[in-house]
């Protein structure tokens, strides 16, 4: 391969990553959208912000999507706790905005 | 809404949060097949693991990819990174591969 042929390869991958982010983008807005209410009920009937126990099972559930899609499910699972960090920090909030509503 | 139309909501919930989890580790999957396919490319012709330039044209459209999909850009930012920090670990074993084979 030339140097110009690599080039042309690497734009073309690049394009593909750029197209895969815009559908990570709007599928974390998604998720984000249904967390939000989750949190909201949480926060209406005073259950707590996290839920160890649904972790684990999605956990173990990512684990092994990530495995059969041939992904690092270390990394799928770093990439979950990443995710539920933010959303519990959400969640948080909410529950402290209504307290003090 | 009485606890237990709470506790159904909740699952409806949490069964479209998991529909979602499974299309992002598809996602995420194929995203570093194709980062693999450039970690190779740019071991082969010797560029660096990181591209500065490219990074920072990716932040900006994410951030603006995140807002129109109201998802909060400084998240999108922090996924992004979480993402790429990873991406450059793999390009840095291949590299280091193809230098010890």
């Amino acid at each position: 391969m030339t140097s110009e042929t690599a080039d042309l390869a690497l734009q073309q991958l690049r394009n593909t990553i750029d197209n895969i982010d815009t559908a990570l983008v709007c599928l974390l807005a998604e998720r984000f959208k249904t967390t939000q209410t989750v949190g909201e009920l949480k926060a209406q009937y005073q259950l707590p912000a996290s839920d160890p126990e649904r972790e684990a099972q999605q956990v173990a559930r990512l684990r092994q999507l990530a495995e059969n899609a041939q992904l690092d499910p270390d990394f799928a699972e770093r990439f979950f706790s990443f995710v539920v960090s933010e959303v519990i920090a959400h969640h948080k909030r909410i529950a402290s905005s209504l307290e003090t509503d």
